[in-house]
């Protein structure tokens, strides 16, 4: 059950990624993610994806050195080839158009097919925050979520991303699926022997079910709402049409190598209000929504992305702990690309 | 207990609105609206609010004959005062000013503050749509809902709509609440005397209820998602900002007479792919949905906006039910602008 500094992990995971042929720039930017989601308490897309990543580079799924092609563009959106690059240098690139188009141009939505797994959201919203910026991402990919009522996998986990900038209090920082459950969830339920709580998970019968094994023996994952699931159903097909339909990948449901359409918006806020104005007023909400009065059961009340800074800073001091599992997926990987990774504990 | 074919009951409300001294066009839309609330089955959106309505316009609190006043702009995004106009006239010139704005531009964004009631969501959404674009509409307004973790309202039921186009098949049309129940349903549930499932609202204590009385007697609603509702409340707070704090309007939980803030979007889709492929498209996935298997204790899947069609299709020939109280309510207000309804029936 090893334990890692940060700045330790990080040195592994760029060691292993240069192995791979990636670049300085881009294996600092793809590690910089999945250590901060490991760091945030986000395991299911930290480190545990790059034994993925690295078979998808040597196999030639993946490629280095990207650079995305614009093949539609105007002063306010792009439709955007993403090169089959490695996902977090696609979305990065992306996002950064789309804040120099809002920058110009107040509003901007840039869709980008040919990209694989891209992470979180929030690493992309989060950007647009640092200009003084709304940031928004969203994802379609493989099918792993019912519609509402019914028991095959037609929609993805379908994430998104919100980020909105405060004053002295910290961003808003929301990233979810519009599924009860993200996919990677129930993955590190599987991993650890855990059973899920009753409403996350159908069999493959349709059947109401604990086991996260029956997720990967022809069961689904259920939409955001329980009995009014109808409205997770709703924003999971909301995000399969904005990010796979007008991208070109096409819907989740659909079959094949496709990857992620990728759906950024960037909304500029000082062409509605001064920015300064702005921020206090979220500054205030966010005190008077965690100054409210806490439920029975409860100590307190965490603003979206609160949870993740606070876990931060702890791992920050404790370490980043890895099951032994993805320890050993992680030095075998590195194996695969000549880099010793026992040089680093 | 009254039932009224749709036109009968249109031509009530036109002399209402027309007695409180509403325009033609103004009353034509409010009334085109309204109707149509009733007519998909949303009767919490329906003639029930004409007694407010006109309550509003005869306290001077609702402006008649208003034409919304653009206090900032660009080529994709507008501030605007709605002048305290009637709801649905209001979001109906802002939404037009967002579709003339994103033919132009691609996307647009239009905020609106001093603004009354504007009823559903897709009303707005869907003016996008006739149009071969994507919609989008939320709005903010009186709290009524907790935080997750919290027993004080916080936020609006924080309602939200998208329209996206289709080729052969219907729009898609989704209006939901980021909350459990609509507030307008908690009401409805009220009125009629029945109980609310559990998980929808809680009392003054905290304490999970199903009795609606309790929603009023200090009680609230529950953001979206039960136990992962951290995920509703996420979505509440986006449509806070977004409505609220970006239009100047202010968050829901600060007091006084406030109205709704509205935030209004329209993407072209024509900007990213080819409307008849992006069309087509959208038909192959709304029928790879309602083709795909049902869970067991479901005949069929609905996509969004499919219910309301159906439920339009019905009311159309069997007519509108009204509760004596509704009909009384309508008959009263009547009364106040010296319109007799009773030459109506």
């Amino acid at each position: 059950m090893p334990v890692f500094k940060a700045e330790q992990l990080r040195q592994m995971c760029l060691a292993i990624f240069k192995g791979a042929g990636a670049s300085e720039g881009e294996a600092e930017r793809v590690v910089e993610l999945l250590v901060e989601s490991n760091l945030i308490g986000h395991d299911s897309h930290g480190v545990i994806r790059i034994s993925g990543y690295v078979t998808q580079i040597l196999s030639g799924k993946m490629n280095l050195g990207v650079e995305v092609k614009v093949v539609r563009e105007s002063a306010t959106t792009a439709l955007v080839d993403g090169g089959w690059g490695l996902g977090q240098v696609v979305a990065t690139q992306t996002m950064n158009l789309a804040i120099e188009k809002a920058r110009d141009a107040n509003v901007s939505v840039i869709s980008t097919f040919n990209c694989q797994h891209v992470g979180r959201m929030a690493d992309y919203a989060i950007m647009a925050v640092e200009q003084d910026m709304i940031g928004f991402c969203c994802v379609n990919s493989r099918p792993g979520v019912v519609p509402f009522g019914g028991m095959q996998r037609m929609f993805n986990q379908s994430p998104l991303g919100w980020a909105i900038p405060a004053g002295e209090e910290k961003p808003f920082v929301l990233d979810i699926s519009t599924s009860v459950c993200a996919g990677g969830k129930i993955a590190v339920a599987r991993a650890r022997g855990m059973k899920l709580p009753l409403g996350y998970i159908i069999d493959k019968n349709g059947k109401p079910s604990v086991d996260p094994e029956d997720y990967y023996r022809g069961g689904a994952g259920l939409p955001l709402g329980g009995p009014v699931g109808y409205k997770g159903f709703g924003l999971a097909m909301v995000v399969d049409i904005t990010a796979g339909l007008l991208s070109g990948r096409g819907a989740s449901h659909v079959g094949g190598e496709r990857g992620q359409g990728v759906f950024q918006m960037v909304i500029n806020i000082d062409a509605f209000r001064p920015i300064k104005e702005f921020k206090k007023e979220m500054d205030e909400l966010i005190r008077a929504v965690k100054g409210s009065k806490t439920a029975p059961g409860f100590n307190e009340i965490l603003i979206p992305g609160e949870l993740e800074r606070r876990t931060k800073r702890e791992k920050q001091i404790k370490g980043i702990y890895l099951s032994s599992r993805t320890w050993d997926e992680l030095v075998q990987t590195g194996k695969k690309v000549n880099v010793n990774l026992s040089q680093y504990v």
